[in-house]
């Protein structure tokens, strides 16, 4: 079960963006959008087995933490408005006060307070890997079916997070010699994971 | 220089089409966005020599094709939005009457009337490759540097494409055991043949 922990520096922990100019008045909440796009859809269906937490560190309510589920989660299309709508509405959504860790808000979405620590929190005891340009090669790094797979965005990883995932022991792991977007980071990743299962399976 | 062939079987060759409803308006023309993102974009920067040519085959201007050139295009962001309004302009270009083959409508756009007829005469003898699930893989198949990727959207190439490209004598590629999106299948073996580059450097 590949999970995802996508850390937006900037990207709104509140509903309060314009679906019309995404980019523009989200703190980049698009870069992550686009995340949850490749890590769960793939062509006429969904990773079911893949799980997608969005670290929210922006705008006034952060930090809070989106996690979609690819078990439960329905009607998501591929395209950036659709897939924002979606978050725009779990993140209005309201939560009982007091309520702890991830409370659901939508089929397959819920929603935690906190940043990093949230995310890491309700892994368990997920083997934490950490996606970077220049590392060890997906294609021949030693991959848990059952990582953890920790993404910058457009800024990248901020220190307080290379420590903190330094402090769990990741390691770090390169798809390739191009320094690639987060969301096409996370597909060559998943082929990779994917040629495995397969063979695997025979 | 690969060079890209992404044909939209009901996408927009006019610029009536909603920025604010892209999925719902323009005939799935996001699919077709979201793979000049994966074909030209990579982390704060552009593939310079990557071509990527959009078939647009709805709408009642069809059939037109942009082609969107790496090594002349400016202000390309990765938001869906951004640039659907730069194909929406290119789109609503005024062209001289008679122009013959791909008329320059913005900083590395062109436009040509016809269909997939214009985009392999504007590839010249540049070895054809379809890109298909479950053919040979990637990963092993002989891939000329020069090559053309063809690639259908949601919908998959019909029995005509696939007739002119088999006349062609176009072989196909495959990445991997899972389906993917037509984007992500762009950025998988956009990832190999950066590998092959990055190897034959040394």
């Amino acid at each position: 079960m590949p999970r995802f922990v996508v850390i937006g520096r900037t990207a709104a922990a509140s509903p309060d963006f314009s679906l019309v100019d995404l980019a523009g008045t989200s703190g980049r909440l698009d870069v992550l959008v686009r995340c949850v796009r490749s890590a769960l859809l793939v062509s006429h269906g969904l990773r079911r087995d893949t799980v997608v937490y969005l670290v929210l560190l922006g705008g006034p309510r952060a930090p809070r933490v989106l996690r979609v589920d690819g078990a439960a989660a329905k009607f998501l299309r591929p395209d950036e408005r659709s897939l924002a709508t979606l978050l725009q509405k779990s993140l209005a959504a309201e939560v009982p006060a007091g309520a702890q860790g991830f409370v659901p808000v939508r089929p397959g979405v819920s929603v935690a307070e906190g940043g990093l620590e949230a995310a890491i929190a309700d892994l368990g005891g997920a083997a934490p890997l950490v996606l970077e340009a220049g590392a060890e090669d997906v294609r021949v790094a030693a991959l848990s079916p059952n990582a953890a797979f920790f993404v910058g965005d457009h800024l990248g990883l901020d220190d307080d997070a290379r420590a903190r995932l330094a402090s769990l022991g990741a390691r770090s792991v390169g798809v390739g010699p191009v320094d690639l977007h987060a969301d096409d980071a996370i597909t060559v990743l998943l082929n990779e994971l994917d040629r495995r299962a397969a063979a695997a399976a025979g």
